[in-house]
C-alpha cells in the first residue's frame, strides 16, 4: 500500500517509515524539516519505495501533490512542544488544526479515505480517573498543545461522519528511544552535559511519568492499521506502569556516572498546563493483541544512551 | 461593566445585548453583520450606553480597538449553520476557531479576563447518556459545527490554565423566539409560504429535539455572568422536556391555518451530521437558580408568529 507519513523526518515518523517499508508498504515521506532531522531518514532515503516531500503542511498544493496515488495516511506532523504553548498562542492551532485540516482536504481532493493520527494523552486535561479510558469524563484541556489535538481529532471525527473517512486516532503517553530529541530526558542531558554538578528540576521531582517506547509506539500502530476497526476509533498508548522524574533522574544520573546536586523548582507542576499524571487505560489496544516490550526504566537508559552517542542532536535542537 | 458581545447583530447578540444594557452595562456590540441583522439592533443602536463596531473578527486590528476598555466578553460570533459544515469544511474552522482564537488575543492584547462563550450540545456528537450532563463520556464528533465549537472551548480552558483567564461556556440546544433567523422552524415557514400545500420533511419527522426560548437563554447566561463560577466552567442551557419534530410541523401548520401533505425523506436523520437527539442534564444552571419560563411548544408558535409578522428576515436569510 501506498502510504504518506506526514512528520516523516521526525523522532516516531522516521521510525514509523522505516517499520512501514519494512513491512512491504510504499511510503511518501513528507516533513518540512522544522524539527525533523536529515539523518533519522538515512536509512529509509536508501530505499527503493521511499519518497521525500520536503514542504509545510501548510502549503496545500504540495500537500495535494504528495497526497496523490496515496491509499492512507499516517499524520504525526505537528507541534509537539507541550511546554511553550503559552509563549507561542497562535502555533498550536496552525501546526495541529490548520495542518491536520489541510491534510484531510488533501485527502478529500485525492480521493484518500484512511488516516492514522497522533494525538496526545494531553487531551485528558487533569484526569478525574486512573488509568484513564479513551471514554473518560468530558475534558477540560490544560494546555494550548491539549487543545490542539483535541481539535483535530475532532475534525477527523467530522471529516469520518461527512465524508465517509475512516480514521484512527492513537492518545500516546511520552515517547522515548533513539532520535528522541524533546521532553524531559533530553534537557537533563543536555544541562549535565553543560554542569556536571548540579541538576535544576522543575517542580518536585514527583510528577508520574507513563513512558512507552518508540518500538512498542509503532508496533501498536502498524497493528490498529492492519486490524482496520471502526470507521472512527480511538486508541489509547501507554504503559500500564509509571515512574516519578526522581527515578528518571537516578537511571539518568547513573548512566552517566554523575551524582550532581538537585535544585527542585518546588510545587507540584513542572510548569504552567504541565499534567502532573498522565496515565492511560490500554486494554483497547491490547485486546488488538498488542503489548509494550520495553519497560520505562529500559526506556530511559536506552534514550541516554542514544544521546550520548548522538550528541549533534544536543545542539541541532539547541 | 464594559462589555464586548461578538455577534451582537445576531439571534441571540442583539437579545443579549439589549439585556445588559437593561442590567446596566455599557456594551460594545462587534459584528460583521454577514448574517447579523441591523434592525435587530434597533432598540441598542438609540441606546446611549451601546456602540457598534462593524467589522469581522479575522480582522485582529479592529478586534483589539473594540475590547479596549472593556472588562468581560461575550463571544457569541460563530458560523452557526450546523448544517451545511460539509459544503464548506473550513468555514467552521475559521469562523469558530480562529476567530474564538483572535478573541482570546485580543483580550490578552488589552488585558480582559472574563469570557463567555456560546456552545453547543452538539460537541456531545450522539450522547450515550440522557439527559446528557457535562461531564459526559469523552465525545465522538459528527459535525464540523461541533467540532469547531469544542476547539473553541478547548482553547478557552487552556487560556483559563494558560493566562488565568476566567472562562464561562455555554452548551445551547437549538434556541427559539423573536429574531429566530435559521432551522427547521425557519425552514418549515419558508416552505409553506412559497407552496401551502405540501411540506418536505428531512428524515422520518421522529428526531427528538429540545429547544429553549432565547429569553430563557440570555437569563441564563445573565446568572453565570453574575455568579462569578470556577475560573472554567461548563453550563449547559436547555429543557428537561422536548418535542419531536411532527410536533412542531403540527403547531407550525395550526398556527398558519394549513393542513399540508408531509412528505418524508425518511431514515431517522434529517442530514449527515444531524443529531436525532440533544438533550441535556440541566441541574449545573438550575443549581444557580435559573429555571427556563417558556415551554417548547409556546417558543415554536412565538418564533412562528414572529417569522409571519417579519417575512423580511425569509427574504434576507434566503
Amino acid at each position: 500500500m501506498r502510504v504518506l507519513v506526514t512528520g516523516a523526518a521526525g523522532f516516531i515518523g522516521s521510525h514509523l517509515t522505516e517499520a512501514l517499508l519494512a513491512a512491504g508498504h510504499e511510503v511518501v515521506g513528507y516533513d518540512n524539516f522544522s524539527t525533523g532531522q536529515e539523518r533519522f531518514l538515512a536509512a529509509a532515503l536508501a530505499h527503493p519505495r521511499f519518497t521525500l516531500h520536503r514542504a509545510d503542511l501548510l502549503d496545500q498544493a504540495a500537500l495535494d501533490a504528495a497526497m496523490a496515488g496515496c491509499e492512507a495516511v499516517f499524520h504525526l506532523a505537528a507541534n509537539a512542544d507541550v511546554r511553550f504553548g503559552t509563549q507561542h498562542p497562535r502555533r498550536d492551532t496552525e501546526q495541529n488544526i490548520i495542518a491536520t485540516q489541510n491534510v484531510l482536504e488533501a485527502m478529500r481532493a485525492q480521493g484518500v479515505r484512511r488516516i492514522l493520527f497522533s494525538s496526545t494523552g494531553s487531551v485528558y486535561g487533569e484526569a478525574s480517573v486512573f488509568p484513564t479510558p479513551e471514554d473518560a469524563p468530558f475534558p477540560v484541556q490544560t494546555s494550548l498543545y491539549g487543545a490542539s489535538k483535541l481539535a483535530g481529532e475532532g475534525l477527523i471525527a467530522a471529516y469520518c461522519e461527512g465524508f465517509g473517512f475512516h480514521g484512527t486516532v492513537f492518545r500516546f503517553v511520552s515517547i522515548l528511544g533513539p532520535r528522541y530529541s524533546h521532553g524531559h530526558v533530553f534537557d537533563f542531558a543536555r544541562k549535565l552535559l553543560a554542569d556536571p554538578t548540579v541538576l535544576p528540576v522543575l517542580g518536585d521531582g514527583r510528577q508520574r511519568k507513563s513512558y512507552l517506547h518508540v518500538e512498542d509506539c509503532v508496533s501498536a500502530m502498524l497493528i490498529a492499521f492492519a486490524a482496520a476497526p471502526a470507521p472512527y476509533a480511538v486508541y489509547n498508548l501507554g504503559q500500564d506502569h509509571w515512574c516519578e522524574v526522581n527515578d528518571s533522574i537516578r537511571w539518568i544520573t547513573e548512566e552517566m556516572g554523575l551524582s550532581p546536586r538537585l535544585e527542585y523548582s518546588g510545587g507540584r507542576r513542572g510548569w504552567v498546563g504541565d499534567n502532573p499524571f498522565i496515565f492511560l487505560d490500554c486494554r483497547r489496544i491490547r485486546a488488538l493483541g498488542w503489548a509494550p516490550r520495553h519497560s520505562i526504566e529500559a526506556s530511559v537508559r536506552e534514550t541516554l544512551r542514544w544521546l550520548l552517542a548522538n550528541r549533534w542532536i544536543l545542539e541541532a535542537r539547541a
